[in-house]
């Protein structure tokens, strides 16, 4: 893939499922990303080397979705000095509230942008990606309103059933 | 003030002390910003159309800081397509815990980045407007390497005391 | 239809089985709903002209039911001076413990009356919309004085299987 | 006291100071109210005995404020059929999360109309009895939207100090 | 039933199976019992009726089990002197944390004596009861001290599968 | 003292004030107490010889208070068939909610009885313990019967201040 | 077994399943294992007497798996004074958060080194003791260093899916 | 100093209160030790420097404290393959509930084991440390048997006051 400006890494494999709407919503975006599995804890030197490279390659903003612990966010938001964007996912038996302090109690100095915890948080990752690509993006900018006003329309054509 | 990249809006006027740092932050970072104290719940209107007045004067960013129930962040992604950067205060009786849960788990379609509660998330929402806006401001970008260079500085020369 | 004395509004149609008790126990009292799908997050414009209207049409009882970060009962609130009886879903992965906290913990000057998670509070929302009608509509009071005498007939009759 | 339209009860003399912004606020909306100190727990057959007169006395809505377990909204909601407006209390260790549950988690039937922890939710209470109440009594309709309008212009007058 | 020594009143019919370890336990130590379906909340009268009854016909214990708000062990401790074993169910969104903290959270001077949520906690009110009954009954005695070494027995011929 | 009926143990010295409840609400009831500081953890020999000699003694309740991970309750119900009532307290930074899961969930077979957190629930062991042994004993029942009639007039006597 | 170096005790049968990870992962360290059902509630005087003899017998390190009040690991390690490992299962109603805290919340001085809630907990546990051991045995530093490094090779050679 | 077995890490200077049992207990058990601050995101590059050179120079175990998001122990875990002992602090305004599910709930294959928070946490670790050099260091095993000796006749001389 030519120049990806969206990199989004998970933990782990099995996360694939949870992270899929927020590719889903950057492709409907036309913003081109690239997709990786590498942990902050078990492959830390492979997550190191590929932060150090990302910014080169033209990586703009930086997607971690991981869960329980998921220390991936801070450890992205450590090497590399784009914004991150986190997405806590619900493995383990907390629901996915471990991951979701986890992300967002960061200590200040070290931003991680924190969304709700599994798909409705990896849609709003993709959304607030296009918001800030969008500041200079004039392209993205014009898809990301065609999309929003379709979403809306879409909410605005629904309703409860007789009852 | 001319010309401010963040706008900041809290919804009381006894939220100034949690939000001074982001506010301290966005100035060691040299980024101009206005901030305002308007209520999703007491001053709706107004904030409508403080909102939609943003985007023309030039504001890039709005960081959104309130406690409790928390519908600023909400309220304010779903009136402006500008990235709304969340951060929820501990005020009222559950440390926070209502405001993080109310500014993060946004339902899909709407972002708020939600930062740690209090003011180290302050702190975190000022450092990622610095990133976001690195992105095509040289000028800053410049300026916020200086500045997480400096934190680093700081840090490296700490030590624990003899025991 | 003519006259109703009660809004319910859901912020999703995806919501509409949650809301059903509300629904069907308004019926059982002999008082006449609408029910609308508008989130104060996706289509907060359409929300805002829709309650304006709601009290001059004769509405005396909004119930909002939505999940998550769940803004919708504190952006009614905002917008109209009638009740405001606010229902929290268990959508997401928090089991509705982030709706709960969304709804109740309104900041003071803009009460939401918060109910139970999901079915039940749907329920409870209805009966505390009869107990406030009956204040000063004789029919709908004598009604719902058969409908909890109904109710309670019910227990009495039930008993645990012999073991 | 001549005639007083809302009845507020706390289970405990210590929650007086807790409960007082609701009767501040029902002062300020010019709606007259009685306090009694009774306990679902410590004198049920007193609280039994209040409530069946109460109604006829011209009571038209019952506050009922406590701490921890907390049941004394339910056996409120219990014992009449006017509307109840539940504060929970953060007195014991838990920070008035048992005394939130606990009033709002009601089984379907029995509804308590919850506010938030503490003196927000006390005041909120209030408020939310003075849109009930408005919507039949004009005087205090008229009185609420200036205490309403007031509220808003302290609120448009504040301001965050330089920084 | 002829003289039954203990007492078990749920909230709802639906909660049969909840209970029933409680019944089962207490058949096992040769205790009989009496059940009751009886819900503070909606039979409230006829709740108090039956517990100035119980005393008087023999009854030395009451187990009370319930879910969500579950007021039934305070109002049953406030409405008779004899001790009360509360069993939280998990019914509801809440896994039963509302039923935990509304049963043990009790105001100084009226006890509840609290157990595990659900089954669990059902089967130990059983044993609770069985420990204080044999503190003046040596055939209850007796029994109990078979069955807790049957339950001994038991869990010593249990071993771990190979691997 | 000759043939205490309760046995307080707590697992730290520090407790002392915590428990203190339970030993004056002991003393208003003419019940004769000893109190032991013994840790689950740091003298589990010391513990189980103390409680092999308990009921030959004469001990027929035992009030266990410990906080934390407070492994104290399950201890002793496990090298005792008395009846054990558990008081969590609040040391340690999760306000006791630790130390009241860790004595109410108790797995089947071994009943621990749990009360509040803090000094309500040493009061409320107390008050259980009363109840319980007013079973068998005349005269505790009759103090206790006065005890409860002195509280429950104590508070008819509160009301509310002017305001 | 001849000379196992750890031991893996389970409060109940039926927790084999969750205990199982732990005892795998130690096979793939080439690490002998005993494995026990001893609970601390129903054969208190069992485990006692197991830990007394498992020290002598050579067993370095023991893993304690327990749910809901989990006590298992707090009297292991006030029996014996070799290095206890806890893990935390979600048997009961709440997820497991009642056992990673009865394990972890421990009072100064009595240890016990606590895992994640359930299978990744007991994986990690049995990881754990490779590192230990490794400190002092070098066949097993052998051995786990090439079972770190297979995790490794594995989890780089995954990749999401095309979208 | 000379060949410390123990390296203690924190992430931040004022975390020197909280990790200041663990040292004097260390001093206590006569092992000695380094002690360094060193955060995983604010110098991460230094933190991996300093844990590739601490296995070579004798360090046996890592005992690292941090508070909020708390990423440094799986990161110190993730770096080096001696065994890492962690301890959660309550900085933030979440009581250390965010840093303990931080340290324990780390995936599996990645462990550490986690102790609880604060003072109470950090004494606890340097405890397990000594159980673990214990396993093949008979001079700290006889000191930490009299530690522990030591800290039982402490407690057994230890009683409640009269009242």
């Amino acid at each position: 893939m030519a120049n990806p400006l969206v990199s989004i890494i998970v933990g782990s494999a099995s996360d694939a499922e949870e992270i899929a709407p927020a590719r889903h919503a950057l492709k409907r975006f036309g913003i081109e990303h690239e997709a990786k599995v590498l942990s902050a804890h078990r492959t830390p030197g492979e997550l190191v080397a590929y932060l150090q490279d990302a910014e080169t390659r033209g990586v703009k903003l930086i997607i971690a979705g991981a869960g329980m612990s998921a220390h991936l966010g801070g450890v992205v938001a450590a090497h590399s000095r784009l914004p991150v964007l986190g997405v806590p996912f619900s493995s383990g038996h907390l629901d996915g509230m471990d991951a979701l302090l986890s992300f967002s109690q960061m200590p200040g100095g070290v931003p991680v942008s924190t969304f709700g915890i599994g798909k409705a948080g990896a849609k709003n990752a993709a959304y607030q990606a296009a918001r800030i690509l969008s500041l200079f993006n004039p392209d993205i900018k014009e898809r990301m309103n065609q999309v929003l006003d379709e979403d809306k329309a879409q909410i605005l054509g629904r309703s409860l059933p007789e009852i």
